[in-house]
C-alpha cells in the first residue's frame, strides 16, 4: 500500500494519487508523508480535498507542519488553519518558533486570535491546555427542536456535537443534555425538563491527568470545563483524554527506570535529548552505588573472617531489591489509578507485611534446600564445622531483607506523594539503592551476631 | 459527604437517601455500597430508580454484586439484567460462579442467551470478548428520516446511538454513518450517498489492545466488530477502550518490575494472589544471582592478587543494570505504543548506540574525577604505584558495560517480540542479571588484561 502510494508520487501520477488518499485515514496518510520526498510534500498535500487536508495537517509531527507552513501561501493557510479545532491550532502553534507563530496568528480574525492567545496561557499540565472551545451551547428554555436547529447551525464547528450544554445569560453552566435525549424526546419538549443537572465538570487549572482519569471513571465523551467564576469556557474531548492517560503511563514507565520523562515518541527524540533525559539519574545512582561499595570495603575483612561469603552478596542485595520494586511499582501504579491514597498507609502496609512474610517464607526455605543439599552435600562447598550457622545468617538476613524492602517500597511512594513528591520517582531504582545497602547492613549485622561470637 | 449518606443509612431516612443518591454518579455510589453495612446492601439497592440501579450495579465488584444477586428476586434479577448492555452483562456472568450464572441465564429470554453464551465464547483478549451487540444498524436505502426513526426506535437499547453501520441484507459491513452527519443533511437524503465507506474495523479475533490501539491512533467513538465472513456482529466502545490501554500499562508495569499480571486493582487482590503474583520471578532471579555470586567467587582471590577492588563490583553492576533497563524499557513502552517494529531493530541500535556513547563518556569522567582527585589525592585510598592503571581498569569496565548494556536492553525486547515472546518480561530484573554478569566477566577481563600484566 504504502510502497505503491511512493511509487504513484514519484511517477508523478496525481489524479490516480488522490483517489488513493482520500480513502485513507488521516493517520495513515500522514505517515505516507513521513516517507515521502521533502519536495514533494507540498504538491502532495495540496491535492488533499480541504478537511482532509486539515485533518492530516493535525496528525504530523511539528517539523513536517512547519515545512509546509514555510510553502503555504498566506491564503493556504488562512485556509488549513480556518478548518482546525482551536484546540489543535493551540497544539500545533505550542510547537512553532515565534516567526511562525506570528504568521499563524495574522490569518486568523480577531476573535479567534484572543481565544488563541487565552488558551496558550494555561500552564501546561493544566485542563485549560487541553480543551477546545468549540461546543454546542443551548438554553433552558428552548425546545427539542430549536435545539436541533441550534446543532445543524453551529455543529459543523463542534468538535463533538453529542454532548449539549445548558447555560444561563452568564454563561453559568446549568446542566447537560445529550443528542441521545434529543433524538429520543418529543420535539416540543423543553430542554429545561430533560436536561441533568447532576454535571460532572473540571476547572481550566486542574490538572489534567486528574481530568482524563474522570473520563475513565465516569465513561464520558467530553467534560465541560469552567473557570474560576464558574462559567463555561471550553470542553475536553475524550480522545484528547486518551492522549493524556498514555502519556501518563509513558511518564510512569520512564520515572520507574530511572529516566526523565520526554515528551515526544523514540524515534521523534533526538539522540542528544535521549542523553539528557537519562544520564542525571545514571550519574546520581553511580555515585549512591559508591556508597553501597564502601560498605562492602568496609566489612569485607571482617566478613572473610567471620567466614561468610561475599558470595552471597548479589543474591542477598537482588532479591531485596526486586522485593522493594515489586512494592513501590504497584503502589505507584495503584496511586495513579487512585486506588490508593495517603489514608490507606496503614492498610497498605499491613498487606505488604503479609505478602513480605510470605515470600520470606518460600525464599528462605527455597534457599534452604539448595544451600543444604546442593551446595553442602552435593558440591561439599561449606567448611563442616559452621554448615548450618552460615545457612542461618543468609536465611535471616535473607529474611529481613525481604520484608524491610517491601516496606520501604510501599511507604516511600505514598509518603513521598505526601509531602508533595513525585512518587514514581521513589521506584525501583532510588529504592533499590536504599536497599541496597540496607541487605548489606543486615548481612554484616546478622554475621556478626552468629559468626563472630562463635 | 460519604459520611452523611452513611449516616443516613444508619437513621433509617430512606426518602431523603433517595434524592441524595439519585444526584450522584453511578461510581460514586457503588463506592457508598463498599462502605455500607453489609445487610443493608439490598435495602439500599432497592430504593434506588431502576435505570440507576442497573448502573450502579454494573460499577461494584463482583462480591457485592453476587451478595445482591443472592438477595434478589427472580423478578428483581430479571429487571436488572433487563437494563444491562450485553456487554456488561458479559462481564459478570464471567466473575460468577456457575449456579449464579445458571440463574441470570434463566432471566433472560432464549435469544439473548444464545447471545452471552456466544460472546462467552471469545478468548480472554479478543475484540469479541470487549465488544456489545446492541448498536444501530441501517440500511443503505433509508432516508436521512427513515435513520432517525430507527434510531428512535432502538436507541433506548444501544450504547451508543452517535456511530450507526450500514448493512446489506447478509450483514455485510457497507459504510458508517455518524449522528452528526444524519444531523447535518437534509430528512429526504439517501443514506447509502452519505456513508462513509472508508470505516476502519476489526475481527472478533483480534488482540484486544490491537483494538484500544485503534482508538488512540484514529480518535473513534466505536468500532465496528465483523466475524470470519465479514459480518457485523458487534461494536466496541471507547470507554471499554479506555479500560483495555489502562490495563494493558499497568500489566506493562508490572512485568517490568517482575510482577505476574493481576486482574484486579490493588485492594481487591488477596494477600495471597498479591504473593502468587510476584514469588515466581523473585525465585527465578534468586537461583539467577547465585550466579552472579559464584562468577564472584570463582574469580575472587584473583581480583584480590591483582589488587582490583571488590568495593568497586556495586557500582559497576548497578551502573550497567540502570543502563540496560533505561534502554529495555523505553522499548517496550515504545513497542506497545506501535512507534517500534522488528523492521527498527538497525535505527534502534544505531540510536542506542551513540545515546550509550553520550552516557559512558559522561559517566567515566565523572568517575575519573571522583577516583583521582576525591579517592586517590585527597583520601589517598590508592597505593600510589598503580593508581593510574586501577582507574583505567575502572574505567574501561564502566564504558563497556553502559554499551553492552543499552545494545542488550535495547535489543532484547524486540527480538523477543519477533519469536512470539512478550517483551516487557524481558525487562528490567531479568536483564539487570544478565547485565549484572556481564558486568563482572568484563572487570575480570579488564583487571587481567591491564592488572595481571603489571
Amino acid at each position: 500500500m504504502e510502497e505503491k502510494i511512493l511509487a504513484l508520487i514519484e511517477e508523478r501520477k496525481f489524479g490516480e494519487l488522490k483517489n488513493m488518499l482520500s480513502e485513507m485515514q488521516p493517520p495513515d496518510i500522514a505517515a505516507i508523508f513521513e516517507e515521502a520526498p521533502e519536495k514533494d510534500i507540498p504538491i502532495i498535500f495540496r491535492i488533499l480535498p480541504k478537511e482532509l487536508a486539515a485533518e492530516v495537517f493535525v496528525e504530523m509531527d511539528s517539523d513536517m507542519q512547519q515545512l509546509l507552513i514555510a510553502a503555504f501561501s498566506d491564503k493556504e493557510l488562512h485556509d488549513v488553519i480556518d478548518e482546525l479545532f482551536m484546540d489543535d491550532t493551540v497544539d500545533i502553534i505550542d510547537e512553532m518558533p515565534a516567526t511562525v507563530t506570528k504568521r499563524i496568528l495574522k490569518q486568523t480574525d480577531p476573535k479567534t486570535r484572543q481565544m488563541i492567545n487565552q488558551l496558550l496561557a494555561y500552564p501546561d499540565d493544566s485542563a485549560g491546555s487541553i480543551m477546545t472551545t468549540e461546543y454546542i451551547d443551548l438554553k433552558k428554555s428552548m425546545t427539542v427542536e430549536k435545539a436541533f436547529d441550534r446543532i445543524r447551525k453551529i455543529g459543523f464547528e463542534s468538535e463533538t456535537i453529542y454532548s449539549c450544554y445548558v447555560t444561563d445569560a452568564g454563561r453559568h453552566l446549568l446542566g447537560i443534555v445529550s443528542v441521545k435525549d434529543l433524538l429520543l424526546n418529543p420535539k416540543e419538549e423543553i430542554i429545561g425538563n430533560i436536561m441533568d443537572e447532576n454535571v460532572i465538570f473540571a476547572n481550566t487549572l486542574d490538572d489534567k491527568e486528574y481530568v482524563a482519569g474522570l473520563f475513565e471513571k465516569y465513561d464520558m465523551l467530553a467534560l465541560p470545563i469552567v473557570d474560576k467564576e464558574e462559567r463555561l469556557v471550553g470542553i475536553v474531548t475524550v480522545d484528547d483524554a486518551i492522549d493524556v492517560l498514555q502519556e501518563e503511563a509513558t511518564e510512569d514507565i520512564e520515572k520507574m527506570a530511572a529516566i526523565l520523562p520526554s515528551e515526544h515518541s523514540y524515534f521523534k527524540t533526538s539522540v542528544f535529548d535521549t542523553f539528557k533525559a537519562r544520564i542525571p539519574w545514571l550519574m546520581l545512582l553511580m555515585i549512591s552505588a559508591t556508597f553501597t561499595g564502601a560498605i562492602i570495603s568496609g566489612f569485607e575483612d571482617k566478613l572473610i573472617n567471620f567466614g561468610a561469603r561475599i558470595a552471597f552478596i548479589p543474591m542477598l542485595m537482588d532479591t531485596g531489591g526486586n522485593s522493594g520494586s515489586q512494592a513501590s511499582v504497584t503502589v505507584i501504579r495503584a496511586i495513579s489509578m487512585g486506588d490508593i491514597e495517603f489514608s490507606d498507609i496503614l492498610r497498605v502496609l499491613w498487606k505488604e507485611i503479609r505478602v513480605a512474610f510470605m515470600c520470606a517464607t518460600a525464599l528462605v526455605s527455597i534457599n534452604f534446600i539448595k544451600l543444604f543439599f546442593v551446595d553442602n552435600l552435593l558440591l561439599g562447598n561449606f567448611d563442616n564445622g559452621k554448615v548450618i550457622v552460615e545457612i542461618c545468617v543468609v536465611s535471616a538476613t535473607l529474611f529481613c531483607a525481604i520484608v524491610v524492602a517491601k516496606i520501604i517500597g510501599c511507604s516511600l511512594p505514598i509518603l513521598a506523594k505526601k509531602i508533595g513528591f513525585d512518587p514514581a520517582v521513589m521506584a525501583s531504582p532510588l529504592i533499590t539503592t536504599i536497599v541496597d545497602a540496607i541487605s548489606l547492613i543486615i548481612y554484616f549485622f546478622m554475621a556478626n551476631l552468629m559468626l563472630g561470637a562463635v
